[in-house]
């Protein structure tokens, strides 16, 4: 069983059937009606030692940041803003002390960012390690819910930063490489302390121009093929137009990695995928630029099914290769 | 830091301002406005193996069962009735997903029992062993919400149930001991697969009747300190109107243990802790009739603070013991 195969069955023992419930299992988060204005949007996150972060790079202050931004970072991407969180951690009984109140003053300073109020909460022993559950729950007009299902043949394919980034910047912390120098210290940054792309998302959302969206937290081929899978589609990306930027080729070339496979198969970058039709494109990325944000469109959504990434063949031929799922899994590692 | 001064320091870095958050950390539930008639309760728990169960001798099913009991038990508590749950799971990398499949059943007819969907989750590895969390929501009429701080000096101190079962029954499969006979089995029932007083909690809150309410998962003497401080007041037990059944004394003679310290310091029993002035007590008694439970007044709500044990001397003298806060805690045991 792996990671898609335990929700899957998970799903499966539960009766979806409630009047109020919008969205259940399979989405960033659950939808249930608040009223007929408004949704309410629930998800859970948990952060494990030494599975989500190594505590010998990882200031604590940055990880109870992160913990916020990862929870939050889906309340965004179906299009709502953030209102509440319950927290429940887990200490090993050697804990220090000073550790904990770092991770705690960065928790409380990503909850004022994002404006989530923590209201609840649970504290445990651990028997190894530190661990962390974070739910959020957030608030959305009913209307304004943008959803994984939603995607259409011909729309266009977006994502709203650059990818790859989270999982370069964990090589070179694990690898201890160049950490010092100001070109990489945006990859680095995207794992320890990744932003949540809140405030675009619930513009989004507004705009009424995106058709599904998600937030990349498995990398894009895993994720991108539970979009299509959950919107009967199928996708087309080119991989000339993936957003690979000069520091991501620099960190793969002292690490010897592969940069499209970092920005195919990476995981944690919290940037949003999205569709839309192709006439939302100068709409859009007018919007990216109010943001802040360098979208880019990267490929079209198809009849059938599946993720084909499209390269260049040395004699300008085009390669097909499917890379549905060939992202991250917490069960099997990084096989992008 | 144990677990108290973790939770207290979390909550001083948490800004608590919001119209519509009623009740923040320091109850069984977070309370927040819904609209002007209803709130919603939010509650979270977790469970680790090693700490909170023993895979050796708790069956999978019961332990998703418990995982449902003692988080809709919180929602109980504050009279309200749980709608919705969210599940986050950390599996070992070597987990048996025949182990994983019966803890799912388990989960889903728990769900079932007390009317609460589950409507999304979170799977991710564990470094050694099983953990869970799962958040509940529940929903209360505004006015028949029961929180912990309303105690009244001359309240009467009730619980809905016998004391002290979960950490007998707990003793005896550590050891092995007589777990085959049916005098025991509630006792060990009541570690394996307790039942919430859910059903309860709701009829108390809506009967007015009762002024403060909590569950019991600390051991009355934790439970109940911490009921007196959020009220302002104090409590006298009375140590010979403790519900200490014959099984208890049984699993006590067997195990060499004192069954008044189970009755006050044990955890786990997930029965109501509450209180309501003395004229309510013919009330409250035909209501515990009418919900199959035995309850029992076992002291009063005094001005002040503490709380003080009761117990009659060898010479018919009484003795004062201060109890308060000598119950289970995660990071420390048991030292009831």
């Amino acid at each position: 069983m792996n990671e898609r195969q335990i929700i899957d069955h998970i799903a499966t023992l539960v009766n979806q059937a409630d009047e109020r419930l919008l969205k259940g299992i399979g989405d960033d988060c659950a939808v249930v009606a608040k009223d007929g204005r408004l949704v309410w949007l629930l998800t859970v996150d948990t952060i494990i030692e030494g599975v989500h972060f190594d505590p010998t790079f990882h200031p604590p202050e940055k990880l109870g940041r992160k913990v916020v931004s990862v929870n939050v970072s889906d309340i965004g991407a179906m299009g709502g803003r953030p209102l509440f969180a319950l927290l429940s951690v887990g200490l090993p009984r050697t804990f220090d002390p000073s550790w904990f109140r770092a991770f705690a003053r960065g928790l409380a300073d990503g909850c004022r960012e994002y404006g989530c109020l923590l209201i609840g909460g649970d504290t445990v022993a651990s028997p190894q390690g530190f661990n962390c559950s974070l739910t959020v729950i957030g608030e959305a007009a009913i209307d304004q819910v943008v959803y994984r299902n939603g995607a259409r043949p011909n729309d266009a394919i977006w994502v709203s930063g650059p990818l790859g980034f989270a999982a370069a910047g964990l090589e070179l912390l694990r690898r201890r490489l160049d950490v010092a120098s100001p070109a990489l210290a945006p990859l680095l940054a995207k794992h320890l302390d990744p932003p949540a792309r809140v405030e675009l998302g619930r513009q989004l959302g507004e705009s009424g121009l995106v058709h599904a969206m998600m937030d990349l937290s498995d990398g894009l081929a895993t994720d991108l093929a539970h979009l299509c899978k959950q919107s009967g589609v199928g996708a087309r990306i080119a991989a000339w137009d993936l957003p690979i930027s000069p520091a991501l080729i620099e960190a793969a070339r002292l690490t010897g990695a592969n940069p499209e496979q970092w920005a195919v198969g990476g995981g944690e970058d919290y940037e949003l995928l999205f569709t839309a039709a192709a006439d939302a494109h100068d709409h859009l990325l007018a919007l990216g630029r109010r943001c802040g944000l360098p979208f880019a469109p990267i490929g079209t959504i198809v009849e059938g099914a599946g993720v084909v990434l499209l390269r260049r063949g040395a004699d300008e031929t085009l390669e097909e290769c499917e890379i549905a799922y060939q992202g991250y899994d917490h069960f099997y590692g990084n096989i992008g």
